[in-house]
């Protein structure tokens, strides 16, 4: 198998529609591999291959995959959880070393992501428009009584993933009890306004973004986008271009955009394939192609609003069953 | 399509699973038709047929779903949305009257399923072990005070679905500021121990249960079951098959049991397909099946226990796209 294009998938979870996507687009070309810490991610038994790992804080992780990518033959790795973004954007060299391109941004990218309050700072620096952010809840009360900014808002960790731990509140009273209890609170503010995702894939050789696919978010469901529609908007198009070449991002990114009273306010991104993506593959924005290009050394051509408009998507609960270690797709 | 056995989904939504099972097991036989008040219920476009239907709480609702019934030809129906439910069972005798059987129980049986209190009542006054629950807080107090009940305890609305606004609280100041802001709510003891969910075919002719399927929920997502495991155990389907007889259950329903110190506790009943059934298909308990052979006419032999344990199920995200009325699946 020595030129063989193989993927390697970590942390896949029940993200079963990237690594079918990748087969699809992978071929007889190579082999899709998945690792996840536990039995039960049904991800792992859609790919062609798959490891059980151990935790992605455990001691010794790193080498565990390192040896899953030099023993396989990979080619590319990826991740599809928020934690192990940082530890593959740190140690990118150990993996080039082995012939294995981590599709990922840089370890300063990946960490300012994760850290909401400083990717607020960096946005008002660079003069995007974004949502108000306060670590000081004194400057966020001088800021209400100066009716620069209302209730309700919302607090949440300023490092955080998904929807966790995350309380619309009305009163000074609330955000007191809650930074009396919780350490590394920030003060969001609440838009009411429109919500939009992005699935945006920046060129791994050439650092351009080549695909941007937009929706408007019509429901959510336990932090993940349920049902969505396609839109198209030059003016969302440009903000996004200029907004990943300025900080540099690079491979599939995911970013959050409210729309309030017709402009744009970047909220967040995740540096890593959203659980909205298949929305945009189905659409025809097809991101696991642009990694095999990148993989074989090819730069991608720009297909940025290459879809159509008003095309729905609705999720709904597929199963995997397994009986006995053999397993059955329903 | 005089012969036809066609049977009506109403508000099928997410529930693709569904839909597909009863078109597998109807074969030629019959049409699967199902209704929404939405054009983003994704289970619309497995159906043979579908309508797009006022809203449940609307004025002439009922009207609508009795004239879809009566001019398809419909034999047997059911709802996956449990406010509907209710409007099922108080109306039976007028779809009876058309020819068309609702796969419910009678409407008091229904009705006390959605009352928390008045189910925890009847356990108690029946001899199943059960978990304790309060509407008066005072009593609450004096139960803690002489050692009965200890925190945390968890406070919801006496009649409520899934896991809307149910609080895990610690102190009665807590108690006091939620009971001073709602109206209608109990308190419940928490269980530490294994959560089970059964799923349960009553025979609409004899009205036996006929069918048992139980599991342990091994991860919640956004209060449905996400991972489970079969399991198989002759003393939880005595206690099931008793307390279905002596409240009388008729058709589909899905029971919530706790497992603590190794004694069984009954906690909920939805009188409906539960979100976790397709475990229960996979694994060869077919209701579906059961259903139709009651719509011809024949009885159901039983079943209970005819699976195998050690079965994991595994939910993943499976998404439908709509290009301009044209509907494709992926």
């Amino acid at each position: 198998m020595g030129n063989d294009l193989n993927i390697l998938i970590l942390s896949c979870g029940t993200r079963n529609k990237i690594v079918q996507y990748f087969k699809k687009e992978l071929g007889n070309n190579g082999l899709v591999i998945a690792t996840d810490c536990s039995n039960l991610a049904p991800a792992l038994y859609e790919a062609d291959k798959h490891f059980i790992v151990p935790r992605m804080g455990d001691e010794g992780y790193l080498d565990v995959i390192l040896s899953i990518c030099k023993e396989n033959n990979i080619k590319a790795v990826l991740s599809l959880i928020d934690p192990e973004l940082s530890l593959l954007a740190e140690h990118k060299q150990a993996f080039l070393d082995i012939g294995t391109m981590p599709i990922i941004s840089d370890s300063n990218v990946v960490d300012m992501c994760f850290d909401k309050y400083k990717m607020f700072e960096f946005l008002v620096q660079n003069g995007f428009q974004t949502v108000k952010s306060y670590v000081d809840k004194e400057q966020f009360y001088m800021d209400v009584e100066a009716g620069i900014i209302n209730y309700p808002v919302f607090v949440k960790p300023v490092k955080g993933s998904a929807s966790i731990n995350i309380s619309k509140v009305t009163s000074k009273e609330e955000i007191e009890l809650l930074f009396g209890r919780f350490d590394n609170l920030m003060i969001q503010e609440f838009m009411d306004g429109t919500e939009y995702g992005a699935d945006v894939y920046i060129d791994m050789i050439s650092g351009d973004p080549v695909a941007i696919f937009t929706k408007e978010k019509l429901k959510m469901r336990a932090g993940e986008t349920d049902k969505s529609v396609s839109i198209k908007d030059n003016q969302l198009f440009e903000l996004i271009k200029k907004f990943v070449k300025v900080i540099g991002f690079k491979g599939i990114i995911d970013i959050d955009i409210f729309k309030v009273k017709g402009e744009y306010y970047i909220s967040e991104v995740n540096p890593r394939f959203g659980g909205g993506y298949p929305h945009a593959f189905e659409s025809g924005v097809n991101i696991p192609e642009m990694i095999i290009n990148n993989i074989n050394g090819n730069m991608n051509v720009d297909v940025i609003g290459e879809y159509e408009e008003g095309i729905n998507m609705m999720k709904f609960n597929e199963i995997i069953v397994m009986r006995n270690k053999v397993i059955a797709f329903t």
